[in-house]
């Protein structure tokens, strides 16, 4: 280990069974921490070359259980977003492109700092589980073609032990081991095809456009290797994604898209994510039918059907979702307003992500519980022309001290100018 | 800690605080490996500031006890050699300096790899004992002005534990932590000044000039930082110093050298070295008339009788002092010859010091024993002329197998060319 931590320090390559070889003594405990973590900054100073990325995410995936769902039929196509804040894209997307016939077998995550989680937002929920054990996993993706999960414990164990060693060590913010992390638990999943929603901005993990497209870049390359295609979509994260910011508000307007409502900037990325999930899933060849097809699903109700149908596999009560005045909402509510006529310059996702987190609707560590009934509604975008007092976004709060930390981070998070400024795209560009 | 290795992994600076709280959470078991590793690691890659690097070797000092011997009246220098093969400057230097009057509480160390180490050329003597207790060696060197120890135990454990660390995660060969390392050592011994002997050359730690200059100037810098004057003098590493390699007979070497005799070469490095230690202890402001202490304390046999005087307080029996022969010999002999007629071109310190250790002169892991009376004889030096046949160096060996695997380590060493090469300084240059 000593040699290889050298070499890789030293800026060369290792070749593909000395990297395998890592891992797998590693996750069999005999490789010491030190070592590892010593690797992991060369690593992090160093880079990987897409050989050598190729090979440990390779090593990565086959640490643990691999999924095989090739008695599935249908073509099985996953999306996996960076995260944002009101990122509740997952939710509406994944029923409508089952309804189209994509077999969808999602795992997602929990909420870590101020970037949300699909899991605390299903959660919402009364009665749905989302840890499930393999083979109800299967069975009900089976039977209905999608299925909303946690991670299983017995996928890509490497991740996980790296993982936390990355997050004490200050290892996490190296391009190849965040697209190893993320690729290696997603082609475990045993995948046809994946789209990725790589989000840039300040309220994103990649802030700028270059870093972004490079983890795109990269991730889509480690793809490649492993014979699934991959296609990346860079999306807007400056400002939040929809209106709502926080668990069942995004649940609740997640719904809206499924009834055919819903905030403009969400519909237009869960339709492009949708159409490349179709194109990809070899449903349509076209972006435009692919787009049809969804609206489709919609207004036939088949996608809404299609979120009650896997909400009652995962033994949730889908009430809420036929009322979803239903969701558990906080019971105060705090206007931040506009202090001047102008136009919105800037309403800022980090801060705003911030607030919620600081509101209780996200986690400061792994352990910590959340309020799923306190959150953000941002009643303005970016460009849109204000009066003086009029609301720029409604705080759901049910604690006063957290919301005396919550409301400043709100208020700094707008910028009122007296020009109209650019506006950013939502959609900056696709690799694949 | 994630925050300060994150720091140092940007290339940020810590201040003296935060790195005297490293070394003090690490040394008190609170910190764990793996994030001292990454540190290490970032270290490597980075660099300290001098401001950092003053504040890190001060913390590790004092993460054990430091000598004071305020209270002997004589000036307190030592001498330290980054390791070379042939090099028992030291057991000549200590006591030709001692008698001229400056007080040497030397700490060395053991051999490891094709180094060899001062305790173990020591150790061929009857009886003697390198281990002593803080009071015994306080005694000794207010008896005899001249001590010749091993490092105690609780002169800087943090370096112990960070060197073994470092051993285990490819981070030993960085400026920083090396110099660190060797200062924070020296700096507990509560010495008025140090003399840095830095070795160049292939059998030495740093192969090239501007290394070596680095190392050197850091450590001085160092020094300068903690109010302790240090001279670093670079000298030539490329073919071994004097002839022996090995113990016993590098014990001989250094009494003939106390006996106005010995190589040229090697006389020459401890006749500078030592005329530094004289004046940086301020016996003399001219390092002329330095040298002329140093002679007379040999003519006289005062730096002989120094040598006796210490070894019978530290219970060595000097009969083998009186009698070189008495030294341990391997009884049989290889002699490695020139093939041609010419001119040395190479003698490889790197090689011989290799042979050295497969001999069993040395010690591949920290555990391993040793034979002190094998060794080798180089008989020639670079530039020399020899006829075909003529000797280049002698091989005493106790083990068929081990001659076997040293000897063609020694015939590659030595290139004869037809044309005389150009001969490398001795001492390269000095460092204040």
């Amino acid at each position: 280990m000593k040699s290889l931590i050298e070499r890789k320090r030293d800026g060369g390559v290792l070749d593909p069974d000395e990297l395998r070889w890592i891992i797998a003594e590693y996750t069999a405990d005999r490789l010491p921490d030190y070592q590892m973590s010593a690797f992991l900054m060369a690593v992090f100073m160093e880079g990987f070359e897409p050989g050598e990325l190729d090979a440990w995410t390779d090593a990565m995936l086959r640490s643990g259980d691999v999924l095989d769902f090739s008695h599935v039929g249908a073509p099985k196509v996953d999306k996996h977003s960076t995260g944002g804040v009101g990122d509740k894209v997952s939710i509406p997307l994944a029923p409508m492109v089952a309804a189209c016939g994509v077999a969808i077998p999602m795992m997602s995550g929990r909420g870590l700092g101020h970037t949300g989680g699909t899991l605390d937002k299903l959660d919402t929920i009364p009665g749905f589980r989302s840890a499930l054990d393999p083979a109800e996993f299967t069975a009900i993706l089976e039977r209905t073609g999608l299925v909303l999960a946690g991670q299983s414990e017995t996928l890509v164990p490497a991740d996980r032990r790296i993982y936390a060693l990355r997050d004490a060590t200050a290892t996490v913010p190296s391009i190849p081991l965040i697209a190893s992390s993320i690729m290696s638990k997603k082609l475990a999943e045993g995948l046809d095809a994946l789209v990725l929603d790589v989000k840039v901005g300040t309220g994103a993990f990649m802030k700028d456009i270059g870093r972004a497209r490079l983890l795109a870049e990269t991730m889509v390359g480690i793809g490649e290797a492993a014979g699934t295609r991959v296609v990346a979509v860079l999306t807007d994260m400056n400002q939040p994604l929809g209106r709502a910011v926080g668990n069942a508000n995004e649940m609740a307007e997640s719904v809206e898209v499924l009834r055919g409502g819903g905030p403009g900037d969400l519909v237009e990325v869960v339709e492009r994510l949708g159409a490349e999930m179709l194109v990809q899933g070899g449903i349509t060849a076209d972006r435009d039918e692919a787009r049809s097809l969804l609206r489709d699903a919609v207004a036939s109700g088949a996608a809404f059907d299609k979120l009650v149908e896997v909400v009652e596999a995962q033994d949730g009560d889908p009430s809420v979702l036929h009322d979803p005045g239903l969701f558990p909402t906080a019971s105060r509510e705090h206007v931040v307003t506009s202090p001047r006529p102008g136009f919105v310059a800037r309403a800022d996702a980090l801060d705003i992500g911030v607030a919620a987190l600081r509101l209780g609707a996200g986690r400061e560590a792994k352990e910590d519980g959340i309020d799923p009934a306190v959150g953000i509604s941002v009643e303005v975008n970016v460009g849109d022309e204000v009066a003086a007092g009029q609301p720029l976004a409604r705080i759901a709060w049910n604690d006063q001290g957290r919301l005396d930390v919550a409301r400043p981070l709100v208020e700094r998070a707008f910028v009122i100018d007296e020009q109209a400024p650019d506006v950013p795209p939502l959609v900056y560009e696709e690799v694949s």
